[in-house]
C-alpha cells in the first residue's frame, strides 16, 4: 500500500499487480522466493534452467537467430529458457508489467512449424524473444506506462511501428517491462507496479526509464529489449546493468506508437533504442528496423537506409582519433569510472590510436536548457526554486494532472524533477521559440567545437568519436539520481550515443582512490558525498561512445574497434570478454 | 509616400530607396524609363544589350558555367550582361533591394584572373551571377526583410550558409531582391521598397514571397536566384513568372543565416530553394549545396549527400506512374491551368505512362492547420473572425509588434493574413503540442494515402509523383491572392515540390472555356469571380510536380521525363521548348 493514494487508485494498482501475479502463477514451478537481504540476485534466474538452457540464455541475439535458423534449437526451446529466467527476474527485481507468455509460446510453435515445413525463416529475427518497454504499444495490451490513471484505459488498438517490424522479422514477444512514472527519470519507480531493482545489487537502481528492460536482460530473462531515450533512458539502464544500449539520432529509428505525456512536444525528441548483450546485437536491431523502410509508414523518419558496409567498419581509418571526456566540468565521475577512462586511454594509445582530451562544452548550460537547476541544493530537500525549460514547457501541468488527477502521488524522482518547475506558468509561444533558438545555437556551438578538434588530432581530422562516462556514478542507490549531464547532453545535441560495459566494481578489492577535488557546486558535493565503495559493490562499470549525427553505423563500427583493442571488459553474461 | 506611416518610418524608407537609387545611378546609361501604361515589360531589359549579351542572358546557369570554364565568355562579360538587364528589371518591376554591383565586378575580375593564371575554376559555379532574396544574410549588407523597423539595424555580420557555399563554389553575388513584409505572403509588397511587379503583365503580382527573384530572373537580370518557401514562396513566384522553382524537404538544403520573424518556431519549417530558367539548374544548385556537406556546419541539416545517379534518372522505371490532381476540392483551378493538366495527362498517357487521378486529401484541413479560415468571406473585407494556427501561434503578436512598433502600417496581404488571428490569445504549450500532433496525424494520413495508390496503378507501385497546379490561378492582380492550398499543402506534409513552366496565356486567343461548377465555398466563389481572360493576358502557365519526402533527386529526374515527353511548354527565355 502506497501512502497518499486514494482508495480508488490503490484498487486499480492492486488489480494491475494481481493480474500480473495471475499470469506468473501459471508458471509456479519456475518461480523463486529470494530473501530481501540478498543483494546480488543476478545468478538466481539461472538456477532453474537446465545446462542447455543456461547456454541458450547466455547467447546474444545474433547467435540465437543463427542457432534457430540452423535448427540447433527451436524457437520454443529458446523461449522456454528465457521465460524461466524472466519469471525469476520478475520475482527478484520487479521488472515486468504485462505478461503474455502463452501468446509467445504459440508464436514460437508457429515459427518452428514454418521453418520445419518450408526450410525458411520468416525474417532475420526468426524465433528471437524480445521484450518491450511498457509505454511502447502492443496491440491488445494495456499501456499503463507507470500511471495508475492509465491502467485499463490504454489498451492499444495497434502495434507501435517498432513492434510491427519486430513481429514481421520473426521476433517472439512475451513480456513488457517497467518504466517510471512520467518516464522522465533515470530510475524506475511507479505506483502501479512499484520499483524495479538492480539484479547485481538490489540496493541500487537498475537505471531508467528503461529500467525494467535492463533488469530483465541482465537477469537473462530476454536477449534483446526495446527502450526509449530522451535524456539517457536507454543508455543509463544499460550502463547500470552492464549491457549495451544505443540511442540513435532523432528520427532514424521508428518512434511511432508510443504512449506518453506531452504528445506533440517537439522541443526535444526521444528515440527508441535497443538494449542488448553485445554490440553486434545493436547493429542487428538497427539493420532490421531500417531494412523495413519504416519511413514509408512513419512520416517523421529520415529516409536513411542502414549502411551495412559502414557498420562493418569498411570506411574507418586504420587509426582512429578519439576524444576522451574525463570530466564534464560540473560533476566529476566517481573513481571506478575515472579509472576505466584512463584504462581505455592507455590501451587505445598503446594500440596506436590518436587520443586527445575532449573539452567539455557547457554541460551545465545543456542541463539548464532542459531543466534549469537552482544554485541551492536540490537533493534531498526537493525545495529549490527553479525554472523548467524544454522538458517542462507547460510548467509540469500535464504531469501533475495525470498523476494527481488520478488520485495517485508523485514518486520521489518525479517530485525531484517536477519541483524544478515549481509552479512556473506555462511558456508563451515567443518564449518557446526563444528556447528552440537557444537550443539551436547550442547545437551550432557544439558542431563547431567538434570540427575544431581537427586542430588537435594527429590525423588532422576532427575526432571520430567521443569516449565519456554514461553517468557520474555507477548505479546509484534508489532515489538519488541527480545529474544527467553525461547522457542528456547528447539528446540536446542530437548525437548518437552507445553505452557499453567495461567491468564490474568490487568493493572487496579495497583499492585506494585519489581524494576528490573540492566540489564545484552543490550537485557535485552531493555526488562526492555518495561515494563509498561499499555502496556500489558489484555494480557494473560502463562507458559511453558518442558519434556524429546520423552516423549510427560508424559509431557501432568504432565501438567494435574499441572492444577489439581493449580486451579488458567483462561481459555481463559473467564471462570475461576477449 | 505611404498612408499611415509615421514620419520617422517614412524617412527611413525614403533613405533605403535613395540608397538603392544611388547605386543604380552609377549605371545611368543602362537605365530605362518605361511608361506605366505598358504592361508587358519583359523584353525591355534586353534592349540595351548587345547581340552577344542577349545570347548570354538567355543561357541557363548550367550553360553559363560551361561557357566561362571553356573561356568562351569571361565572368566579367557575363556579369555585365546580367547587370545591364538587372538595372532595367529594377526600373520596370521594382525587384531589387540591396545593390552591390561593384563588388560583383571585382569578384568577376578576380575569378577571370584566377582562371587565366591557373587554368582552373574555383568551383562548379565559377563566374555565375546569382541573386539572393533579401532576408538571406550577406555579410556587410542590410537585411531589412521588408520591415522598416529593421532598416539599417540588420547589417549582417556573416553570410548565410547558402551564400557561403555559393561564394566558395565561385558564384558572383551582385544584388539582393524584394520580399514582402512578414514574408508570409504569396505576393511581394512592403513599405520599405514598395511593390514588385510581374514583368509579363504589371497589373499582376510576380508572386511571393520570393517575388523579387522571380521578376528579376524573368527579366534576364539573373540566371539563378535563391528564395525561401514555407507555403509556396519559391514555387508561386517561379510559377507566376514562368520559371523553375524547387522547394525541397525540410533540412535538406542549407537554411541557416536567414533573418525573419518567429526565429525558433518549428511547428512548420521553411526551406531555401532555387529559382532558375531550367530544370537542370535546380539540380546544379542542389548538387553544389550538398557536395559542400553543409551538415558539417549547420546542425539541423540531414546528412544526405546528393545522389547524382538518381538525379540522372538511373533508377527510374521506364514507364512512370503519375497521379494528377485536377481539383483540390476547395478551389478548382482557372481554365488555363485545368487545360494544361489535361494536356499533360493526354501526352503522358500517349507516351505509355500510367496516369491516375490524385484524390485530394483535405486541402481545407491542411489550410486550417496553418491558418484557420472562417466560413464568412475573408476577401476583400478583411473582417472575418478566424483562428490562427501553425503560422501564427502567438496570435500574430510578433508581426504586429515589428510592424506597428516601428511606426509602419500593414500592407494589404499582411492585413489579410494577420486578420485570421484577430486578437486571439497566444497558444499554450499544451495547445501547441496538440497542433503538432494534429499535423503529424495529417502527415500519417497523407503517407498512407500515397502508399494506397498502388492499388490503382498499372505498375502496382505507389505513384512516383503527383502532378498538380501550383495555384488555382495564374499570377493574380495585386492584393488578391487568397488560396494557398495547392502549394502550402506540400509544406505541411513536408514533400518536395517543383514548379515548372508549361506555356503562356494569351487572352487574344479567344478560346472558349467550360462554365464553372457552382462554387463550393466563398473562397472559390471569389476566385471564380476573378476569372476574366483579359486580366491574365500574357501570364505564364505553370504546373507543379510533387515527390516523396527526401527524394529531391528522383523528383527532378521525373521532371526531366515529363519535359521530354511533353514538348509543348514554352521556356520563358522566349524560345519554344522542344
Amino acid at each position: 500500500m502506497v501512502q497518499g493514494l486514494t482508495s480508488d487508485s490503490q484498487v486499480l494498482a492492486a488489480r494491475k499487480r494481481a493480474d500480473r501475479e495471475g499470469k506468473l502463477s501459471a508458471h509456479a514451478n519456475w518461480r523463486m522466493a529470494v530473501s530481501q537481504d540478498i543483494l546480488d540476485v543476478s545468478q538466481y534466474p539461472l538456477m532453474k534452467l537446465t545446462g542447455e538452457e543456461r547456454n541458450i540464455v547466455k547467447c546474444d541475439a545474433t547467435t540465437l537467430v543463427d542457432l534457430i535458423r540452423k535448427r540447433v534449437h527451436t524457437a520454443h526451446e529458446v523461449l522456454t529458457a528465457f521465460v524461466k529466467a524472466a519469471v525469476v527476474a520478475q520475482d527478484v527485481t520487479n521488472c515486468l508489467t504485462e505478461i503474455f507468455i502463452e501468446e509467445g509460446f504459440e508464436r514460437a510453435r508457429e515459427l518452428d512449424q514454418y521453418l520445419e515445413e518450408t526450410g525458411k525463416v520468416v525474417g532475420p529475427l526468426h524465433g528471437l524473444p524480445v521484450s518491450i518497454k511498457d509505454h511502447i504499444k502492443i496491440k491488445g495490451l494495456d499501456t499503463s506506462t507507470g500511471y495508475i490513471g492509465w491502467a485499463y484505459k490504454t489498451v492499444a488498438d495497434s502495434d507501435a511501428v517498432v513492434v510491427d517490424i519486430l513481429r514481421k522479422a520473426g521476433a517472439v514477444l512475451f513480456v513488457k517491462t517497467q518504466n517510471p512514472q512520467t518516464l522522465l527519470s533515470l530510475e524506475t519507480d511507479n505506483n502501479v507496479f512499484g520499483r524495479a531493482l538492480n539484479p547485481f545489487n538490489r540496493n541500487l537502481t537498475p537505471g531508467g526509464s528503461s529500467g525494467g528492460e535492463s533488469a530483465l536482460i541482465a537477469c537473462h530473462g530476454s536477449p534483446l529489449g526495446v527502450g526509449t531515450d530522451i535524456g539517457g533512458s536507454v543508455r543509463i539502464p544499460a550502463a547500470h546493468c552492464g549491457l549495451y544500449g544505443l540511442k540513435g539520432s532523432v528520427a532514424r529509428l521508428p518512434h511511432a506508437g508510443l504512449l506518453g505525456s506531452h504528445d506533440g512536444m517537439e522541443a526535444i525528441i526521444g528515440c527508441v533504442g535497443p538494449l542488448a548483450r553485445s554490440a553486434r546485437d545493436l547493429e542487428l536491431f538497427c539493420r532490421v528496423m531500417l531494412d523495413a523502410k519504416p519511413w514509408l509508414v512513419e512520416p517523421p523518419l529520415l529516409e536513411m537506409p542502414w549502411k551495412r558496409d559502414v557498420a562493418r567498419g569498411e570506411d574507418l581509418p586504420e587509426k582512429l582519433s578519439i576524444a576522451i571526456l574525463f570530466d564534464d566540468g560540473v560533476v566529476a565521475p566517481h573513481p571506478p569510472i575515472a579509472e576505466a577512462l584512463k584504462r581505455y586511454k592507455n590501451a587505445l594509445t598503446a594500440a596506436g590510436h590518436d587520443i586527445i582530451e575532449w573539452h567539455p562544452l557547457d554541460h551545465q548550460y545543456g542541463w539548464d536548457l532542459i531543466v534549469r537547476r537552482s544554485h541551492v541544493i536540490v537533493i534531498p530537500t526537493y525545495s529549490a526554486l527553479c525554472q523548467v525549460k524544454l522538458y517542462l514547457l507547460d510548467g509540469g501541468a500535464e504531469y501533475h494532472e495525470t498523476i494527481l488527477g488520478a488520485g495517485e502521488t508523485e514518486v520521489p524522482q518525479t517530485q525531484w524533477l517536477l519541483n524544478h518547475a515549481n509552479g512556473r506558468a506555462p511558456y508563451t509561444p515567443a518564449e518557446m521559440f526563444r528556447l528552440n533558438a537557444e537550443r539551436e545555437l547550442f547545437r551550432l556551438k557544439a558542431l563547431a567545437h567538434w570540427n575544431a578538434t581537427q586542430q588537435r588530432t594527429a590525423s588532422g581530422r576532427p575526432v571520430d568519436a567521443i569516449l565519456c562516462p554514461v553517468a557520474s556514478t555507477l548505479a546509484p542507490p534508489h532515489n538519488t539520481t541527480t545529474w544527467w549531464g553525461y547522457s542528456s547532453q547528447w539528446n540536446i545535441l542530437d548525437l548518437p550515443g552507445v553505452a557499453f560495459p567495461v567491468g564490474k566494481f568490487k568493493a572487496s578489492q579495497n583499492a585506494t582512490y585519489p581524494p576528490f577535488a573540492p566540489p564545484r557546486n552543490d550537485v557535485e558535493k552531493f555526488i562526492q558525498g555518495q561515494w563509498d565503495p561499499a555502496t556500489y559493490d558489484n555494480a557494473p562499470i560502463s562507458l559511453q561512445l558518442v558519434g556524429r549525427r546520423h552516423n549510427e553505423e560508424r559509431l557501432l563500427a568504432i565501438l567494435n574497434v574499441l572492444e577489439r583493442e581493449v580486451p579488458c571488459g567483462v561481459a555481463m553474461n559473467g564471462t570475461m570478454k576477449v
